[in-house]
């Protein structure tokens, strides 16, 4: 009895954050570890599937790095990177598509719908989601691309039809081919787009730090623009930027809150939205 | 950290449950203690409103006995009851309905409000929402009625705008007047008309018991057949007979499930609806 | 025949102001003798009936004083009144709920609805209508009130349902406690906030006097302007003076008329909406 | 005011009869002397927008013989009638229709819309109102023809946006040719397939006669196996019997009501529907 | 085969103009020899169908001047014209409707629903579609009008339940009179009004001449500017003279578009709006 | 001018057709050449997007099998086939998965989306579209699956938005798991689910034969009954069973024409839809 006595308080505890969210728009960008391994994986899938039930509504956009490499490997081609953006030939272009798009999404929406038939996969080419431009480099990186215009109609219909999003991260350009692109940023405009109220990134670490040497440095709120200030400070280890960086665009755009969680807790997504228990850092516009 | 994972369980626990109730309506006879003690009444408000946001249509329906019979004292007059009936004149009748619609039912919709604009008060008059006509009886009992019609359109309307309907159980005449009826057969009827997925009945013992005089006798689950039989053998007790002709009347009325809690527990609510830690009797049609 | 000839005459008489009201919204604060005797009680409400049948939106408000007085004396409470405020202590303030919410609302719900299931009763709490705080004065008044806001949701989509809302005067404070306050000046708000067109008082007497003690000089038809002169010059009965107030908020809210009408006179309403034969006392806007 | 309370109480005594419409399709069968005088005209033209005001859907239809001739003798045609029906050659259709659709048609509907943007008149052509074929007779009358199927979408389509469709009794053949209908049997084909409440026959007599060349035996209320009856007795004036057989086959097609008024009374239609005083006939189907 | 391929190739042809237009309103003048030659006035209605079913919202606008003459002189009327107007007492008037409502009207509906159940006739009376006042000139031309103000609502709701409206160019004036109104002009205001994409009038001649008694100076396309300055140097043939009023109306009404074909070529229309091989003269703004 | 009119003649000439397909589902069974040569996916494409803007709604549905052989190789897998079925093990099926959805789809929406932003592409998982089960047979084919359910959700809610579904044929097993299922069985239950209109399977043949080795024995019309005998008889090409068993479901769930077309001629779609050129085989229920 002391235990069901525990579980009420603990559900009763939720209520303000269920009232709070309810009605609004979560972009959750997915990745890291959180995307690998089997237990984190379903932890996610059903965290999400809460948020929809209880009245948000949750859009997932994935990237997926390793498992383009370890394909690209299986099919011999050869894996290059220049400033940590992958070189992407016409070759490379389809195989970034069948693993983001042919695998990667499919999975995630087949976790989802163990809890019932939610999830819609989509990619940048579908209903004209993402259009993408090539993006300008010195060396010419090939399918590399970026953002050029969201059109979030579809979207907007699977929200509406109680659908959970899935979307892989593919831009579709002006002639037909298709562009890479960085999954942080399309999460940080398509959150904008969306007018969503937050953004949450699931990577590996525990958050942004004052100095990402120091571990017991970590920043749990921030402001949009002492956040730009770290930017600009050069303070965001490599693999954060984008991340960040997807957070600046999406509170400049016009979303509230923006959150870099450690995706290796389990759960990570829940105890961020039911609980005060709030992990990682948040960014908010001022 | 492992008290948060420990949150993180409970509320995954729940989801199950949430999709389950997802759109469902559950007829909630609010009354006993839960009705009396300020920290359970705040529970149950807490529990309604949650029910309410994770996507269930909870309808509320109570009487007033102690207090109406405190009411009459205080006014001056004479309480007497016939058969557990009470005798009630045109006066009476007045205080009655003063209790039930002018003061208990606007506090309960007054402390499900403290969470949000949710609750709305009606009673038997509102849109026609209890046909009433005057119980038989051997003795006279007045203005003491049985339920002839509902007419739900009212409770159905709330529920489609997202309000809580919160029904004092007044009957009205086809002549005007009006008739107390007990709230734990209007709860029955009510929840039959709803087409509703559930009955619940908050009470002030732990459930039905195989003999009610054995509290090791506790029955946590049974079917309508057995229900009726334990009625034909006169082994429920009297103040819980009304309660269980109510459940009798709403599974056979098309109600999925009915239950008896024990409303002294904090949260029995939510622990009913969000957890397997099922507490009291569950009458089930088959 | 030449009977029914002048029948028909005096419906056709009507067309214009049928035509003239359709689909609006008239706030009538109803009160005194109107209230009182069942002959008058019966002709408003059918009035009603009629107004909504042909396509207004009656919306009707009302207070209680008398028979506060009378319940407060039958439960021994004593009744005191500073500058003609009701001086309401927590049990008074019960005992004022229990009679407009318990008693005189229902009544006036019951009374409509033996012409259909249409009227529908609710009170500051419901849908959290009537937001109030307590009323400043030198002396502490207890629970009297003031309206803080009101969210005409509630009333709103009973009208679209095609009910007729019937408002019980009692405020809902910030803490869940309920105030006392004067139907007069709700009403005036009510219909600023429901964007009415029309406001009518009933009243006891047969309109405004330029001078009230003179029952010549009665005022057909008044400016806004004028009546904040009459107001300022402090020519306005005591008793009147909320009415008059009430008119003055629901015009500068952007209310079209506001009538005060002798409400002893059978169907003055129906009298004012659909004849040529206004009858009391007119305020535009100028 | 006696006056004042008079025209309150005839006003009252219309309630019953406006909530008993509310709602309800009427169609009208608009011709004799009511289509001639001035006066009547006007005020055939207020009873409808009465009934629409008050929430009736009426539904006008219309022939037009006299002027039809008077026309053709205008022209220079012909006029030749074989058992009551006009020889209809080409040309004599072409001035049905214009006489029909383009001045009668256009008359009412503007009389109607002197109180408002209410009437549009529609003719068998448009959307495919009415379909007709060539009446079998022994004598070959040309365009003379009989309804074949009835499609209501249109007049559902203007019912809904609150338009008061007026029918020229014209049908469409099946190869782009029009057809002369008899209007009352139009009429009670229409009022079928609408699904209306009431059918209506605005006439220059009293009603039926249980002997017509008796004026003292005018039938009040006949039910449907009895009108058969007179009709097949022959006890019906020629003049009379597409009307009666228009009743017939609206009640036999559903129709509840239908009434053969005298149009030579002002406001027939209004006295008829809105008080107690019943004019003409009315058949009932049982 | 070779065949099947060419077809395939004119209807992929037209996918690019069937996309452009999709869902816009496009108002036609119907008129001159169109209206005349049997062969003509077919392809003109399957015209009309074509573009309905491929999810365009044509909307004819038609006068009726010869047959008018015509019918004249069988009733024995003189036929009068001051400055190209035609002279119009009551009389005349009755003879204008009658035609153009009665007879035109309905030959244009009855063609295009041989096709399906698509077209409903109107004329300015329906709906108060068309409010007219006299027109002013020195002589006194009787009942021929100028629009006063146009009301489209008919015309919308005839849209959205996807009907083709047909508008017969007769006005309604404030007291119940009809007024004779240039059609070239009102199908200017209404298509103005109906925010419209595309204006086309049907002539009989092959478009606007930089000098009309030169055949070889036609003008392919003219911007309203210029189209002002051939009005204003009166290069343009009286009876062109409305209907290039009537796009310069549209135009500046804020109609993107507006066109004069032949209207002697057959499929004019249809070739205009679904081939590159634009007919006759187009005036853009710009 | 002369050619002007001959594409008016044709544009004419579709107009009965796409009359009789206005608002009907057509699924379209792509593969083969047509889903090869770039000029014929291109003219795919294009008839496709003709289709969805004369008011059909088309349904694609694609399976991808000489990629997917292609794609094993350069993964240096082994391809075997048993009875024609593809042996498929967990790698397989991840090829298999990504190159029909992750490549073979979002071709055919790029394509489509040269045109507009109108397809949108899904596979089995995606709102439980395509539940299967594993086949049964002697050998064990690892993950072939066949059609268990189908819930055509997402598919009625694309359509809506006037969205063109392009489905993948990969099914979604109970625990997660994905099957390949031969696509012309799923595009045949796909079109009963849907309740289309039409089923058409674009193939590189020209039909079916009445003796496949017989050139000249080319069926254009087939009676379903005839369809299942010439089945029995074995008479069916290998390479044709599914197709004409696609056929055969269809039919029997409800689809009203089968058509089996030759891909190979470009526009052939656009032929068999728009023109009595009729192109391939048909089948009806009888």
């Amino acid at each position: 009895m002391k235990d069901a006595m525990a579980k009420a308080q603990i559900l009763m505890e939720a209520l303000p954050f269920i009232k709070e969210h309810f009605g609004k728009t979560v972009v959750v960008k997915y990745g890291g570890n959180a995307m690998v391994k089997p237990e984190l994986k379903e932890s996610v899938a059903s965290d999400i599937v809460l948020m929809k039930y209880v009245g948000m509504n949750p859009v997932i956009i994935h990237g997926g790095g390793p498992e383009i490499t370890d394909f690209m490997k299986k099919a011999g081609k050869e894996v290059r990177f220049v400033d940590g953006l992958r070189v992407t030939d016409a070759e490379t272009m389809d195989i970034v598509k069948m693993v983001l798009v042919g695998k990667i999404n499919k999975e995630i929406v087949s976790l989802i719908n163990r809890h019932g038939e939610l999830a819609v996969g989509v990619s940048g080419d579908d209903g004209g989601l993402i259009h993408a431009r090539k993006m300008k480099s010195d060396v010419d990186l090939g399918f590399v691309g970026e953002v050029d215009k969201i059109n979030p109609k579809i979207i907007y219909d699977l929200i509406v039809e109680d659908f959970v999003p899935v979307i892989a991260s593919v831009g579709a350009g002006s002639e037909g081919q298709s562009f890479n692109i960085n999954a942080d940023l399309v999460a940080g405009e398509m959150a904008a787009s969306l007018k969503a109220d937050k953004i949450i990134f699931l990577t590996d670490v525990a958050g942004i730090y004052e100095d990402f040497e120091d571990k017991d440095s970590l920043i749990s709120e921030l402001t949009l623009e002492n956040c730009e200030r770290i930017i600009d400070d050069k303070r965001v280890a490599s693999g954060m930027l984008p991340k960040v960086k997807g957070c600046v665009s999406a509170l400049e755009g016009g979303v509230t809150r923006a959150h870099i969680l450690d995706g290796r807790i389990k759960h990570a997504l829940l105890l961020e939205v039911f609980t005060k228990e709030g992990v990682g850092t948040m960014i908010t516009k001022s």
